[in-house]
């Protein structure tokens, strides 16, 4: 039970706030008690097609990305971002009040202390700053954090 | 090409820093520049074991996830946590400069801008606040974001 111990000192000493950085506990260092993540573009859905629009600062990271007929698309449940919703930890799945309350963990809810979304998408093209998708189970506008490209459309663990 | 416009748009006003909100710039408001995300937990490795610690304040989050075999981790690669770093848009994959440089989004490099790692794992078991992994391709003391419990060990786009 070493790591037991071990974990529960590091959390306890979780209470300083630290924006940015790599420091652990094991090193002597107060780890920071979050971190920044900056919305690189957006989901845009129009005339029946579904695009991820790249902010142009950004587009130099999609060099290659053509390649890809599959992606990792990761964005922010920018419409749950309050601390009443980020504090929930038990939901009825798929909010369906005849499901049991579940820990938002053994879920995929919109609703979570990090409101990290993830989907895995079919790309069409990428031309410029636009990637266009098959489709993806976001609303139009919501913040796009990152993309990888993958180069199966099925995942096995331990692929990434 | 009424999209790329709209976005194109969109994107020009985001230079004001809110922290958290869902404002879309399509409601008149101007959307956050970046939002925060908070460590759930770590992961350890010890004892040729490794394990995912959740912090005690959102152990309730793991209720029902021992129903699952599969989880998908979402953690931070801290140790590349510098703005230097995080300013990185193309790569060599697999850090070998026999292979072009490729845009960030088309890999799963742990330099990217927002930090933001994702692996499918399979689960050992679930004892308190405790989740005993196969393996994660993560190093001991990674800040853990988000668990998500999967019924699946494979992924197809869309079943998120």
């Amino acid at each position: 039970m070493r790591y037991l111990f071990f974990c529960l000192v590091a959390f306890v000493s979780v209470s300083v706030c630290g924006c940015r950085g790599g420091a652990h506990s094991d090193d002597g260092q107060i780890p920071p008690d979050h971190f920044h993540v900056y919305p690189i573009g957006k989901v845009v859905k129009a005339d029946g097609k579904t695009f991820i629009v790249i902010d142009k600062k950004y587009q130099a990271g999609l060099a290659g990305l053509e390649r890809h007929s599959y992606i990792t698309v990761v964005y922010w449940f920018d419409k749950n971002d309050t601390p009443e919703k980020r504090a929930i930890l038990k939901v009825h799945p798929r909010g369906d009040k005849g499901n049991p309350l579940t820990g938002v963990f053994a879920t995929h809810s919109p609703v979570r202390p990090n409101l990290i979304a993830i989907s895995h998408c079919d790309v069409i093209s990428v031309k410029g700053n636009v990637i266009e998708l098959k489709g993806i189970d976001a609303f139009d506008g919501s913040p796009v954090l990152d993309i990888k490209g993958d180069f199966f459309r099925f995942y096995r663990p331990g692929e990434n």
